[in-house]
């Protein structure tokens, strides 16, 4: 039983709707991976009361309107990957996984076009594209569990945002389930549309906090006929930015261009796949870069990488391409690894600043006792700082609490943002008011009573300003209903 | 003196804000181009009761705040070339110009940015990127007169939109003044922010109903080293829609491919510049057609261009690239010609349906008794469905309202969009319940009134449904002050 709602007349009504296979007790068995999200290791968990796994649009709806009906929080999940703790039920409530929502329901490769449902993975609709000769490029991490309608709600990013944007750049049109109970379609199979408010950028990145993401439909290119990669190491965090500004100041376009710092490279040296990643003893830093296009357009932009990066770099190195990118996926758990646990945050800053941010966050993590490393997105300046620590220490968990919102305060302060691809999702709630002013964070909640107007959809989620009572702390989240 | 307010007293006000040079009266001498947009041809005109134009965003803000403290509607204007009537200030009010903020607030070559205020004209952006090496993709209509605040306030779109996408596409952060009179900044100089709901999207294409955009923060890309054109006449529009789906099918993708109709060709073939364009006699359908890159690869698309398209052409020409863009400019001034105005809409639908679209545009219009001709960006399914008329002719008008409801249908039920460019304005009011479902609607008339509470920012305009008191017509609108 939770709040006001009868959790057992509930089920039933879930159960006439979707089938009793589809309606899970919260506290039933084999239910706990529904408990959390890539946040465990910072200890977030919760318990649902119920989980409801319709499977269709018109049934996310019809989830959607009992709920509102009978006034029970609604959370929506896709795969589980978040990193901010969006999917996390905390609080109770229904928890609705998307993951039978699996449709297909049309793939045009002639038109460049996919029409697919929530719950398909990000790697299928990538596979399917490539199959087809075309790319989807949006390419976050954990694209084998992550669903494309998690991707959307968060508009997730990737190394190869760097050149072609992020996942809702290539969004022409969402269904979504809204209050109080019905879908909607906004956008659709073209590119240009302003009849109306964009109401589909404004669903992309609301982390199912205005509605839940039912199908999107995904514009696609043509697959670059050739992608090169280089692998530059540099001495210095330092040496290794002011190449990325040489880079852009040359008027090279990179399909990516990611970066490690030393601590991170060492640590993960051993996550290559054919055995160790040799690093050159000297290096601090590193640049992962990819250009891509015809065969000719990408060699002559790597004879550009490395004129520009000869000069300064310590060792050009040229990898295969899979297995770089297999590597950089593989960053993130292996210094998870090292302590057990960390936590990451992921701050915007004009890219010119990157090097003042790494420093300055080397420094707060020092001060605060914490192994700190980052990598990122070098030229997006999309810096994601990493507090290594033993999930089960109270000291290590509020240590890192205070660095991350000194770190918050450093993205501000250099003119950046707070998120540029995790969210905010329960962890980061009221750190936005650090960013915009007053104005647009009451422009922010009015937009969330205007969609949800009994505050049902995703509670405590996606917050602009610190509610009256608190949102949880790493400390108070990591109270797990089994501990 | 209008509605409830004292014209002479808030004239006085905004003096002391402004200066007594910066507050005109409505009805003054020189300040008639302020009555009207580039729908003045279908009769579209009507005077502000004052026209303040601010010299800084934080007197936008101010004249918001005046407007919005004594309960005055208050329309901005940009360069006044817009096509739905969006700027005409109906109703009366105070019009708020743009045109005196020009500052440049940063040029970064480097760092791919530009930070330029709302009235900077949009030639002059194109310009300023290219002559740092860079490129500012967007190239709407009459960019000599339009200014880039009006771009972002209509999303303005142009040939290149097929590659490049539309303006919001390369807008990363915005300063707007909104109601009850202050400004916000949302987004930043960084592609990547997700720390709070997308308002930066929801401001861009908003048509200065949400707030008035008052700087701009520009992503700009280098310039393609090279850029070739080419025309392809064909016998039918049939056969050329269908060439332009053979070129997405081969993966050619261009940075431009828009199309001309045979009426549109013969009657702008006078407007080249140097003397007649050669049509040949047989063509009814004209492709214009731009693959740019690196040289080899502009050649390559080039090639595969030629390959794709001569088995249906009629012929193939390759004019001078900045002849053929000018041409392309110039052929609505010449259609307009014929019979002194003209109607002129944006619809958009899949590309796909692009050939049926034409054959029941031109149904629609011989059946209303109107000359049609279209031209568009064929690859985004944008079609420029254009009725010539008589401006004086109330018959001519009400034939063209009919037809125009007839394409909005047409346009949703081949599964599109009402315009793609133009906007709303005061000329589409309502026609958006066509396309969204009621809820939808709802959406967007709430988030109206979160931003404008009291509905004084450019009234009447963008209504996604028709108002107890009917829109202006086209004749009623045509129900000019000085008639």
């Amino acid at each position: 039983v939770c709040g006001a709602y009868d959790t057992a007349a509930l089920a039933r009504e879930l159960t006439l709707l979707l089938g009793s296979e589809q309606v899970l007790a919260g506290d039933g068995p084999g239910v706990a991976h529904y408990e959390q999200d890539a946040t465990s290791a910072r200890g977030l968990r919760a318990r649902a009361d119920l989980i409801a796994r319709p499977g269709s649009a018109a049934e996310v709806a019809a989830v959607l309107a009992l709920c509102y009906e009978h006034e029970v929080p609604l959370i929506p999940r896709g795969g589980g990957t978040g990193l901010a703790g969006g999917a996390v039920p905390l609080g109770g409530g229904v928890l609705c996984s998307l993951e039978r929502l699996r449709a297909i329901r049309a793939l045009e490769p002639g038109l460049w076009r996919m029409h697919v449902e929530a719950g398909l993975r990000t790697r299928e609709v990538q596979r399917l594209a490539r199959e087809n000769g075309l790319c989807f490029p949006p390419d976050p991490g954990a694209a084998e569990q992550s669903q494309i309608g998690g991707n959307v709600a968060t508009n997730a990013g990737g190394p190869h945002a760097c050149k072609y944007g992020v996942t809702g750049n290539w969004v022409t049109g969402l269904e979504a389930a809204v209050a109080p109970g019905e879908l909607i379609e906004v956008g659709g199979p073209y590119r240009k549309d302003v009849g109306g408010y964009d109401l589909k950028s404004l669903l992309v990145g609301s982390e199912g906090t205005l509605g839940i993401v039912t199908a999107v439909r995904l514009q696609l290119m043509p697959a670059p006929a050739e992608a090169l990669v280089l692998i530059a190491f540099h001495r210095t965090a330092a040496e290794g930015c002011a190449a990325i500004l040489e880079l852009l100041a040359a008027g090279v376009q990179p399909a990516a261009l990611d970066f490690v710092d030393g601590t991170a490279l060492r640590i993960a040296a051993g996550a290559w796949e054919d055995g160790n990643m040799e690093i050159p003893p000297d290096a601090e830093f590193a640049l992962l870069i990819e250009v891509d296009g015809t065969r000719e357009q990408a060699h002559a932009a790597h004879a550009e990488l490395v004129a520009v990066l000869e000069p300064s770099a310590l060792e050009l190195r040229e990898p295969d391409r899979d297995a770089l990118w297999r590597w950089r996926d593989r960053v993130a758990g292996a210094v998870s690894a090292v302590r057990g646990g960390k936590v990451s945050e992921d701050i915007v800053i004009p890219v010119e600043h990157l090097a003042e941010a790494l420093a300055r966050f080397a420094e707060i993590a020092e001060r605060h006792g914490l192994q700190g490393c980052a990598w990122g997105h070098g030229a997006d300046g999309n810096v994601h700082a990493n507090l290594l620590l033993d999930p089960h220490s109270e000291e290590d968990l509020t240590a890192a609490a205070h660095a991350t919102d000194e770190l918050f305060a450093l993205a501000v302060a250099l003119g950046g943002a707070i998120s540029g691809e995790h969210g905010v999702g329960a962890l980061k709630g009221g750190q936005l008011a650090r960013q915009w002013p007053p104005r647009a964070l009451g422009l922010h909640e009015e937009i969330k009573r205007v969609f949800d107007p009994k505050g049902l959809l995703n509670p405590g989620k996606k917050l602009a300003r610190a509610p009256a009572q608190q949102p949880p702390t790493l400390a108070s989240a990591r109270s797990n209903p089994d501990a």
